[in-house]
């Protein structure tokens, strides 16, 4: 079931209280009608690059072959920072050269990363303080009027090859099956699940005895869904994206613990010739 | 006017923090292009299959036949729970079988009711704790390529006919003209307002005389909208899902009484021969 | 690329947590199938109708000719006002005659202004208390039936002409080059922001020295843009609606100054000549 709908995702730090986020989506529907827009969340922290690398990865996969993510996280809006367009994996990604697409461009070396050439892009009368609007906005309106294979050439209409900012602060870390793995917390969810940097892709990947430790509580075993432990209990599990995360069933691990972001986690896995004896 | 794009709804307990909401519409649009999401609200408390289905079942009517609606209040994901697919009144219905469509079942005994297939939809590389954008989304998908007449075959095609949960606790209390009614608060709404168990329909189902107790309050006279008494004044009026509420003219009622979910009210009528005398 | 899919964007002070603007939707999809809709937001303080004025103003410029815009802030709802639907700048606009379009109506002397007649499109069963759901969504529902090119002729099917309400409170002032120019804060924005009434434009109209004072801050500096000043350091700058603003670089300027809506503030010109002595 073909469609001529592009989709835009959307990801900033705008919050939804103003109407900035709205402002971006009257531009990109004014350049391209028909645009298929989708929030992917804009609770991202003010300014937390490191945050939004992490969330544009986790959800990206649940997306189709030409999807044009746009990321609006840009402390230095109005400086002379790059701003990206990015093609990996199929996908496409708009937003300033801040570290914002680390996850992305450190997992696809053949990515194609563009410095665009913000002139050809920038609305009269735009503003020194909303590239997200005046500038990026038109880019993605762009990138969703190329069909679904877009060539390098096309890409290259948009401004010259560069070299992106990396962030070392937005990598994994894999988890050791024989001694203990330290990670940290890099988002708390709605539920207060704390979602750590430890990515383990799904409960058969640990061996069967394996538990956590995070702030001073310790032996939180690593089960696999919430309701296998009795409600009100702590508990840890591979979430949705296969990131190790601590959980209370039917509770909030966050205030549970008055932990955050930033907090150390520490999985010990003990093998299971280790455990039988 | 007709269209081939069907409406799904959604509705969960999310909130709008994270990307999960995001990455449920990814699914459908990637297996379905071109359908239009309708988010109802993501801000159904965590786990709270009680307000899910009073929420739920006070929302539909806006929508039109062959909607389908999407609920993800989901505490036993992961565990053997069925999921359901539901017709009813001409739309249709996904969630898990937890008693979120308590309020629809029990309205509608000729609604068709199935255990869906899980196996059937599943993504590859699916989680066990998000089954909303794992199975669910893709449930609410393949309903949205059928025709607006599904039938009860193309229906069975998902899975297996089976007798859902139904929960005791989303009933309505109708009025009694005569004498007093207790209900209970079932939601608090943004502007403040407490929303009750207690169905009315319209004022004028109403004696003329008519008030409402609730908390350590009484004689809350029971008006028409909200102008119709001076600002600041606490009122009782009918909603505009035909409930019985609590409010206050141009102010915060659940601050002023400092009550919320689940306080009990009363709705006095005084027939009006008897006021007459 | 053409498209026969009008925008209908929506501005409510409804907040997020109810079903209320999916309602809305619903309504609207019922009887337009294929309608876009925009939330602009719906976060307007409850019954705030001069911050709806403002924030309208400011976002519309991003949205297409044709637009239609619904806004319902309607403290008023179940009394006899007037609803309103305006063709101003190409744009349409649909809400209670309270005010909330002050800032469009004074500024387009030649908009065509509407009284509707609502008993032509109030929904069977509409309540008292929802006008926005059982008799705006209709009325924008058949604005989105018609051509971009809307006649007189065609909005007067609508209703009989009228003089709407204009609400003082929602006057911007223009900036005195040489003198103290006295403004007020309308808006804190989620960045903690604090816009002003004070509009300028763009940082070029103002002289190369310029401050702000705020509260019991003075001699805030008016910069071009956030990362001009070191992290934490408060500055002023003109916003994206071309608004005074007071921020803090990675900061909050409303929590670091505790102030907010309603707060004077002076923007101090000092032209070159003045300053170059």
């Amino acid at each position: 079931m073909p469609t001529d709908r592009p989709i835009v995702t959307l990801m900033t730090d705008f919050g939804l209280r103003d109407t900035y986020v709205a402002q971006m989506k009257g531009v990109m529907t004014s350049q391209r009608p028909g645009v298929n827009i989708v929030d992917l969340t804009h609770a991202i922290p003010p300014q937390d690059i490191v945050a939004a690398a992490f969330q544009l990865d986790d959800a990206i996969d649940a997306f189709p072959p030409g999807t044009i993510h746009l990321v609006v996280v840009d402390p230095g809006v109005g400086t002379n920072r790059d701003i990206l367009a990015v093609r990996s994996g199929g996908q496409f990604f708009v937003g300033p050269d801040n570290g914002i697409f680390s996850r992305i461009l450190r997992r696809d070396q053949s990515a194609i990363v563009i410095a665009v050439d913000q002139s050809k892009f920038k609305r009269k009368a735009g503003s020194a303080t909303f590239h997200g609007r005046d500038i990026m906005a038109p880019i993605a309106a762009r990138l969703a009027t190329f069909k679904r294979e877009v060539s390098e050439v096309d890409l290259l209409q948009l401004g010259q090859p560069t070299r992106p900012m990396l962030l070392d602060a937005t990598a994994d870390i894999e988890p050791d099956l024989f001694e203990n793995t330290e990670g940290r917390v890099i988002w708390c969810d709605h539920f207060g699940n704390l979602i750590s940097n430890i990515k383990v892709g799904q409960r058969s990947d640990l061996p069967e005895r394996a538990d956590v430790s995070i702030g001073e509580t310790e032996e939180i075993p690593v089960v696999r869904c919430y309701a296998e432990t009795p409600r009100g209990s702590l508990l840890a599990l591979i979430g949705s994206a296969g990131r190790l995360e601590v959980a209370v069933n039917g509770g909030n691990a966050s205030e549970r613990l008055n932990v955050g972001v930033g907090t150390s986690i520490t999985l010990t896995c003990t093998p299971t010739e280790a455990a039988d004896r």
